[in-house]
C-alpha cells in the first residue's frame, strides 16, 4: 500500500525544488520504467500487483505493491499507468574536451520541457552523448521532459553549465551555430567534433553565447526566397542540422 | 466588455464537439493572432483597449474591448495575453491529383496535438502546401495544435480524409513511408512529387494503409547498429525527411 506520505512524496517531484532538495525524480508508464530501471538507483518503486508479478527481479530500495486507485492519485499523467519510478539523480562529470573528439549539442536558454526531452532522445539516435544546457534551460528531470525522452535519458548525459564560460576556455573546437542568416547547411563544411549551439524557442542564441560562435549554419527553407514560417521548432531545427552532420 | 456567454462560449472551442456545431475555432496571443487574422474570418476578436489602439484597422464581425480580467477568464493559455480571436473554420478542396505534381504529406493516426501543430509549421517551411490526415490524427484546430503551427496553419491545407480509399484510386504517384526497417533515406531515389506517409507515434503506420506504400524509407541512427532509442519523434521524423526531399 502506498501511504498517503509516499503519494505526497511521488507528486512533490513534479517540481524542481522539491527535485533538487530530495535528489530523487520521476519516471512513470510501463514501458518508460522497464526501459530506464536498469540504469538508474531506484528509491521507491510503485506498481499494482499485476506488474509486479509480471517484473518477478525488480531492484529497488522500497518495492511498494499499490492498488490501481493509489497509483492514479500518486500520478502527474493524465492517464496513469500501472507503475511508477522514483530514481536518484546521477552525477555526472563533463570532460572538459570532449568536443575535441566527438560532436557536441550545447542548448542556449531552451525552455520547453517537450522540446527538451524530444531533443535528448534524437540525441540518442544521432550518437551524440553528450549535451549542454545553459543552466536556464528547462529541466531535464521535469517529468514531462523525461516522457518526452522516452528511456534516452539513461543514455544520454546531460549538463548544465554557463555557455560563454565554457566556450570561452574552448581552442581549436568548431562551434556551430543555427539562425536564420547565416550559410546554407548543405554548402557548409561539417566536422565529425565540435558543438553544435541551438537556441531558445522566441530568441534564438543570446548575444553572449552567439560571440563564440564561428561557423553559421542556415537551414533552407524552400523554395528558396518564398514567405513561408520565420522558423522552426527547435527540436525540430536540431534533427535536421544533426542528421545532416551525421548523413556526411 | 465581454459577456459571460462570449466567455463560455470562447472556453467551449477548446472541445472538438464544440467547434463543430460552432464552425469556429480559437488563436490566441498578440503574435498568433497578429500573423494570422488576415487570412481568416474573425468571428470574434475580444482585446484589451491597448491592443485595440494599436491595431486601429482591424476587421472583424464583432469587436470586443475586454479587460486583462475577462481575457484571462476566457482563455484556455497557461499565461494569457492580450488577444483573443475566434475564426471561422476555412473549407478546402483537395484536388485529387496534387501528388501527380508535388510533394503531399499524409499523416497516418498521429495523435498528439503539438506533434501536428509541428509538422504543419514545418510543412509550411519546406513548401507543402496540403496535408492529408486520417480522421483518428489529432484535430488541427485543437488549440494546442493551433500554438504550434505558430501561424503556419493559414498557409497550409489540411484535409481530412480515410487515407487507404484516397490512396486506393490514385496511380502512377509514388507513395513513401518511413519505417524502421527500410531502405536508407540517403542512398534512396526521392521524387519531386508524390505521398510521404508519416504513421503513428506508437505504432507507426497502420497495415490498411502500409499496403499501398511503394517506396520503404529509413532514417538511419548512428554509427550504424548501435544501440539506441527505438524511434524518433514524429514531427522530427517529418522534418528529417522533408529536409532530404528538398535538398536533392
Amino acid at each position: 500500500m502506498l501511504s498517503k506520505n509516499q503519494i505526497r512524496f511521488i507528486r512533490s517531484l513534479g517540481q524542481k525544488k522539491e527535485r533538487k532538495s530530495s535528489g530523487c525524480f520521476l519516471a512513470e508508464g510501463n514501458k518508460l520504467v522497464e526501459d530506464t530501471l536498469p540504469f538508474f538507483t531506484c528509491e521507491l518503486l510503485a506498481a499494482t500487483p499485476e506488474w509486479l508479478s509480471a517484473h518477478p527481479q525488480i531492484k529497488a530500495t522500497e518495492v511498494v505493491c499499490a492498488s490501481q486507485v493509489e497509483i492514479d492519485r500518486a500520478s502527474l499523467l493524465k492517464n496513469p499507468q500501472q507503475v511508477i519510478a522514483v530514481y536518484r539523480i546521477p552525477e555526472y562529470t563533463f570532460p572538459e574536451y570532449t568536443p575535441v573528439r566527438q560532436l557536441v549539442l550545447a542548448l542556449d536558454t531552451v525552455q520547453d520541457p517537450g522540446n527538451l526531452g524530444t531533443i535528448v532522445r534524437l540525441a540518442d539516435w544521432f550518437g551524440i552523448e553528450h549535451i549542454l544546457c545553459s543552466p536556464d534551460t528547462a529541466d531535464l528531470y521535469n517529468p514531462k521532459t523525461v516522457q518526452a525522452t522516452m528511456g534516452a535519458l539513461a543514455r544520454i548525459k546531460v549538463h548544465y553549465l554557463d555557455l560563454p564560460d565554457y566556450l570561452c576556455g574552448l581552442k581549436n573546437v568548431p562551434v556551430y551555430g543555427t539562425f536564420l542568416y547565416g550559410t546554407d547547411l548543405y554548402k557548409s563544411g561539417l566536422s565529425a567534433n565540435g558543438i553544435i549551439i541551438m537556441g531558445n524557442e522566441g530568441n534564438g542564441i543570446s548575444p553572449r553565447t552567439e560571440q563564440f560562435v564561428d561557423r553559421r549554419l542556415r537551414i533552407p527553407n524552400y523554395p528558396p526566397g518564398r514567405h513561408t514560417s520565420e522558423s522552426l521548432n527547435v527540436a525540430v531545427a536540431t534533427a535536421i542540422v544533426c542528421a545532416e552532420f551525421r548523413r556526411r
